[in-house]
């Protein structure tokens, strides 16, 4: 293999691709990209077992061939001589790489060590708008469960119905529902796509007007950007069915300034920071949330106005959960709606209902 | 102690002060600001044993007194209610915080427990443009130990002399000598000032025109900048005397671009990344410095001319105190100057001689 490039595209292709590079891996062809020449085009790829990412460039193909380099060394050596042209080809060291006067080796390992990726596009798919796929993913991914004792819960439900996409992310503490308008798409879509997959889709997109296309077929998922194809296993098994754990009806409710409520607890934050439960206590009462928390360097004690209906009550939560919704509303006005210090309490933006927060309280003794 | 004052004023004065809050104490009162208030003054005092900083800031004293809080809760809570008028008073709990129509409380500590710093700020004096010694500090400081092998490694030498301040910095592999013009003062100053002094005397600074004037009395070193007053212990004790460190001739000398050499050390340093030695090997020869660097993941081989004069030498050095070097330089050409394969080395500025490091090279057995 020997191909000629413009260091740029080059380092911008290993940058975009190496994200699929694994970092924990006893495999190590799994910590690599794939470089392979043919015709004037130079594909890279990588694929960690879950995720691959592919990217086409345009270079001077002068021999044809593939080969295995490490991603992240490869990445970072290519971004410092993105200012020349770059001579890539296979020697006897393994992956020779020629900048003006000077010249570089990489271990590398035979392009057939390389783990084949199983799946084809096939014929479903949906369509969504770039920006609004970007706002579903940050408005739901968070809500992800990150630890392993639920895998499924490490993925977000994505379903298509009625011209619109639901997503649903939930890690056994909170939930986040959030739905967009999508573009278009053949049949309905129910699949559970892992965390880091949208994470990835998501800093693909410029998240401008354009749609995208995004194909399912059994257990993957395929999508494609500019030169970019990102290919990812999707979750299987049975997702918990949301419309058991939403509330039908609250006993109490109370609409506030996000802004305000989100500094107020962002000070509870600062003293209770450190302490393992992260408790903060909400009490709605005449027209307040009297927002209280405890630890041992101090306490707070804040009263935040708003508009109450309902019952008075008084509940306890773990403050980042809160924070985190919070901050992923974007109205002047967020609206919180109780049953009891109990049971699951919810946060909407006032007036649009395109995202809910669930939220479990926290059953204290006091 | 009861107090008003502006939120923004005292979440500065806060944040500059928690400087010198110790993080690593088993004596909770070193964590502490003290925070006095007397006549229409407000003074916080962090004291961690060897740097403390004291700032006063303008208050409506409502009464007089002092205690102590945990210096970063305290910082990072007054820093959330900065857009506030903050009321700050002694109560049962401890101190109080009241804003709008909220109230927090912080443990605290009598001042009482607070240890005295001991010195005064004596005759002897020198003074320094802003600019010059927070340049000066750059180009010393990171050469300074930070292991506790030698203790008085972890300072910085400076002298006053003939109009100029000069600083040095070793810490066993390498070493910095700079200077600058001292403004002024009376008699000559030698003093072994704690690094970690000199960054917080670095940050306080504009770095502008304005002359400061740093007082030294036995074994304390005191600043002070507008109402900011930083105290540091000083180290005692022999340094080493750098005349007889440096090489009084050298049998090769190389002038080179420093960004060119700069990318290419950067270059080989990718892939050494994680290698413990860090090794690159110079060999000047020719007009040309050719830079190699090995690892298991490959091999740097590069090529950078320049104006040689005197014998062809391969030397083999750590490439991060090359890079750190090479960047604390500023002109557009650098003089390495070599002697042999294990005697140390010099990196000036090709025109001024400023400031000079030193490295010494690693043997190797190659």
């Amino acid at each position: 293999m020997k191909f000629i490039c413009d260091g740029l595209v080059l380092s911008d292709a290993a940058v975009t691709v190496s994200k699929a590079c694994s970092t924990k891996t006893t495999t190590p062809v799994l910590e690599c990209i794939k470089i392979g020449a043919q015709n004037d085009v130079v594909t890279l790829l990588a694929y960690d077992g879950e995720i691959s990412i592919e990217k086409k460039i345009k270079a001077d193909v002068l021999e044809e061939g593939e080969i295995c380099v490490n991603g992240r060394f490869f990445s970072d050596f290519i971004g410092k001589v993105s200012g020349m042209n770059v001579v890539i080809s296979t020697g006897d060291k393994g992956l020779e790489i020629r900048y003006e006067d000077s010249e570089s080796f990489m271990q590398a390992l035979p392009a057939s060590e390389f783990p084949s990726i199983k799946g084809e596009a096939g014929e479903e798919y949906f369509e969504v708008k770039e920006a609004a796929l970007k706002a579903l993913i940050s408005k739901t991914v968070f809500c992800c469960a990150t630890d392993e004792s639920r895998p499924i819960l490490k993925g977000c439900l994505l379903e298509t119905e009625g011209g619109k996409l639901h997503a649903t992310a939930l890690d056994g503490y909170r939930m986040a529902v959030s739905q967009c308008e999508a573009a278009g798409g053949n049949g309905n879509v129910k699949i559970v796509c892992p965390a880091r997959t949208l994470t990835e889709i998501s800093r693909m997109l410029e998240g401008g007007d354009e749609t995208l296309k995004i194909y399912v077929a059994k257990n993957m998922l395929f999508v494609s950007v500019d030169d970019t194809v990102l290919t990812s296993r999707l979750y299987t098994g049975e997702f918990v069915n949301k419309s058991n754990i939403f509330p039908p009806a609250f006993s109490t409710q109370f609409c506030v300034s996000r802004a305000e409520l989100i500094e107020s607890v962002e000070r509870a934050s600062v003293l209770i920071r450190g302490d393992k439960n992260n408790l903060i206590i909400f009490e709605v009462k005449g027209g307040n949330i009297l927002i209280t928390a405890n630890s041992e360097i101090g306490n707070v004690s804040e009263c935040v106005k708003g508009e109450m209906s309902g019952k008075e009550l008084k509940i306890a939560m773990n403050g980042k959960f809160m924070l985190d919704a919070l901050k992923a509303l974007d109205e002047d006005k967020v609206k919180l709606s109780f049953n009891t210090p109990i049971a699951p309490f919810t946060l909407e933006n006032k007036d649009s209902q395109e995202s809910s927060y669930l939220i479990l309280p926290v059953r204290t003794t006091a």
